[in-house]
């Protein structure tokens, strides 16, 4: 059986384990302030191009989701979300357990628009009773997208200026950002980022990582006491060094770049290859998960070998399914089943 | 000015106000535990014919529904309500803040189906990764709804039947009940609702008390401790007879359904003139609201002598609005607009 | 059966209900953005001497108090109470069921010290690790206290002191404030608390409204959008004009002073009766609330005729009791009550 | 420096870093629905001699007390707790975050007792207004305590007939139970905590994993639905073999009893160099953990080589410390440590 079900079936990248491996009999401070997370928010600054941030290592991306809105929302704030967001579909309810409404909006392939955020503010502040309703306080993306899309850089552009304009925070769940930042079509990069964004995180469980991403947050008020809510919802890893250390291991020698290149790079073989072959697909998008719609006759012959997911039904007889790729992707696997695509 | 705005506008019904003068320097138990709360609680299950439901009197109706359905649910569990329901939008996330997410449905007229509620528990039970998605525990439907329309016994019959299928609590917002079942269509009663929800109240703010809802319990697995958390919810009320007092005055001689029919009685007086004028509705329903579409020209002549609630812009010269009638309501001021209509 | 068991056992003063029935068909705003309200906050504000505070009215204590403290605390912050502190026993975990932990101390006769704040500060920020702990924010004193006791003037300006030095908001419960204000011993007064604590609610339910509690924030940060937590947690009362004029009655002609000084006048006949009968007392108080230590014996003699409440056992024959008096006490109940005292 | 400040201070275990290792390329089913944490699982059902028991694996400790806690409770339920207990102080307020009140007693050595169990109980139901105080439901111990000391089989089995008399669950931390089960005067065993407890966890952090507790759950009421309340909480590790594969290495062969073992022999070496100086103790104990009490001017002399914990000021002159010991511990470090201890 060969794999393409998703992104994190494996352990880590071997360079991950290394650092681990590495320095397992030091002695180090605990709860992340030891020596490697330091140098991994330091590392993180350098590729943000800003000293003005802060860098929190959390376990998970529900944990990191769940803290950091919770954080910077009162009782009454809502965070503004696709109805696709993963927050909104994925997470059991996580944001609504620390009491905060999503308010969720239509998407199109993954993504919100500016005039969307518009409209949600003036519809919650137009009223005269407007205590009656929740407060419209942050507006959560995902980069990529639960489809694999991207946001460009004019459409975030417009997003932050929004957001500003309205006393919003914007937030972007990067969970897969390498893969965002390197694929093609993508006009973004982690400065940017971190300029329009109040906050965001880059993942790393899904980008090579046994686990961890790294929460980065550049809007001040949003920093004080973070550790307080971190430790309050067990995200305060006792060694927490284990996260430092894969995050300079994920970027002191550029591998988290490389990384999503190569995962984007066998990405786009299967999609070419199904393209050449007429399936139309899901979305567009040149990262590394790609939606292709398929007959189900055909699907049911590439089920012995290939593992794959099951997205979503189109009609009685076409499925959208998704191959996804990562660091542990074999070429000679992608060229099999590009062969056996071409076949069917 | 003559106000048809809301049905919370005045005070209470005078025979109200009078059982809390007749009754002001009696010394009674407290929190709810007096001998007025008893026989008001004797008074509805007599209305339900059924002993076997518990009794509440609370203040009101954002905090009945917070309690309740707080109560009711553990934390991974979520309510299902129309996108319009009065929880969904009006009540500033307070189930949210309780740690429930709130899953929305489109409405037809400010109700739901029992074939959107089986598609629902579908959709979050099929997923293998259920434990990804929140587990829908609850129905919350408003009758009548927000927008003035009611459910039939056989939609009752069918939302009972598909929860009970489903293993969902349903559970009915009745803030305006009494407009609802002494409605013209209405086939419902209180018995075959205590019969077929798990829980509903009947609304007293909106009906001619003070203030005070009453809720009423029949799944058993529903009730216990349910005072605990009432009170940690701050909705135990020190002098709880003032609530049992007014439902005394409500119910002891069918002061509760007088004020249903009066009140209805004079919306479709004035519903009968906006169909003769010609002009469209928003929704049909004979109860106590009634949202006719007026070209805004027309609307203009009226905004010196009434007052009304501005429901939403239907086109650029047209508003849909709503007027509504009470406990308070004159029929001479309910004929001066009559003629006012006919004479736009 | 004479009754001195409770302060909240009745109605409420004739001139209350007085106005509830005056202005009972009058037709105003809702949710407390009525004339009343407006009138009656502006009287409170001439009575602390005080314009740059607000006014909200709530409709009971418990719901005060957590709507108050989780509006002004951030999820990792406590408030520091005494163990015998209404939030800290009985209010169901009503302050940690909106997130936060109460920091119990221990108490003498219902009071804390600016000594026992500060060493809770220091224990707190010392710890290298302190966001392990949660970080001491608020200080929640009553004031009478849970056993009649009071603050003077000097130990409330020394407890803000420290709240200040410490970066701590100062919080005042006054549920029975009247009592305490008109007091013999009080050297406090309205405008002093509103100077030196961040908000503070002067009580009606106990003081001879129906229900009814003004809370007054003086704290500008504590101030905004307050509203939406009141709403969010089911406190913002459709008809709020019963609030406001509940307040109107108890301040435009200085009955909140008169109710407060004849039920202190009262209580403390009981109280010299009780000293001279040799009794000893529980707390020294000249409040409204006055807890002798009897024998057993001769409290079974007053079972027949007097309701008071047990308070808590002194050894095998003896027990503290509570005699409560409010604006429904007679001045005979009271004599007939002293005369048997004197004949135990 | 030779650290005896943390048992948590380096990575893992070479034989636990191993596992990682050699199945780093493997693809695997995520969540913990693996073939590793099925095993895992099943090593454990066999240390403690039941299969009727759920095992889940987390990510830590914190984690792991208010996942649990938090789905055994219902919102007005409170858990016990000695005041010194871990979630009563080091876990910023989680427990309360997730809205519940922790009930604190005093404790000797850090333990509570079975009359203290039941003295709460009783208070909280004698009074007739039960509801206004939290509900007693749960009792929480950490074996070893936070002082190192342990529960004995009596104690447990009284605790343990406490709770099912009054209807509270029992639910043991058992961060470095492995260290309590192989110390000394220990007469517990896994199957017994099992039979005694309704829940309890078998820490890894400290006990030579790089993170992970497995959590036993035997009362079949607290089992349901737990898994999402783990993904709601961000405590659902997405690649959860590697909780899976660390426990296995931890009981496939006996390493945690030898790790266990090791750690107890090293810190009875250090303790018993204490005795013979003649330093008292903080608590009696005899495992990992030991808190001798050293007068300050020796233990300057000892802090440029050796780093330990300060534990509490005992008086002027005097301080408690700990000295921990974990797998990592070197004998010659101890020895060194005891000769220069000989030599103060």
């Amino acid at each position: 059986m060969i794999r393409f079900a998703s992104d994190y079936c494996e352990g880590a990248h071997p360079k991950v384990l290394e650092k681990l491996f590495e320095t397992n009999y030091e002695q180090t401070a605990t709860y992340g302030e030891d020596i490697y997370c330091k140098r991994a928010a330091e590392l993180i600054k350098k590729e943000c191009k800003c000293e003005n941030i802060d860098v929190h290592f959390l376990v998970g991306g529900t944990q990191t989701n769940l803290v950091f809105i919770s954080s910077a929302l009162r009782s009454h704030q809502a965070v503004v979300s696709a109805k696709t967001g993963h927050i909104a579909v994925h997470e059991t309810g996580a944001i609504e357990a620390t009491g905060h409404k999503i308010i969720e909006l239509s998407h199109q392939d993954g993504k919100i628009t500016s005039t969307q955020i518009m409209n949600v503010c003036r519809e919650h502040s137009n009223d005269e009773n407007h205590e009656h309703c929740v407060q419209p306080k942050m507006v959560y993306i995902s980069n990529p997208t639960e489809f694999g899309t991207i946001y460009s850089k004019s459409e975030l552009v417009e997003l932050s200026k929004v957001c500003k304009e309205c006393g919003l925070y914007l937030y972007m769940d990067g969970a897969r950002l390498g893969y965002g930042l390197y694929s093609q079509e993508n006009d973004l990069d982690l400065p940017t980022i971190t300029d329009l964004c109040d906050a965001f995180y880059i993942g790393g469980t899904k980008m090579g990582a046994l686990f961890g991403e790294a929460l980065v947050i550049s809007n001040d008020r949003l920093k004080e006491d973070f550790r307080y809510i971190m430790k309050q919802k067990g995200a305060l890893l006792a060694k927490g060094r284990l996260l430092g250390l894969q995050f300079i291991a994920l970027f002191e020698d550029g591998l988290y770049g490389e990384i999503s290149k190569e995962a984007n790079r066998l990405a786009n073989i299967i999609k070419y290859a199904c393209i050449n072959k007429g399936y139309p697909f899901l979305t567009k998008t040149s990262t590394n998960q790609q939606f292709p719609i398929i007959p189900d006759s055909e699907l049911r012959k590439l089920d012995d070998q290939y593992a794959y997911s099951f997205w979503q039904r189109i009609d009685e007889t076409h499925s959208a399914v998704r191959f996804c790729t990562s660091w542990a992707t074999k070429e000679e696997d992608v060229l099999k089943l590009v062969r056996d695509i071409e076949a069917l």
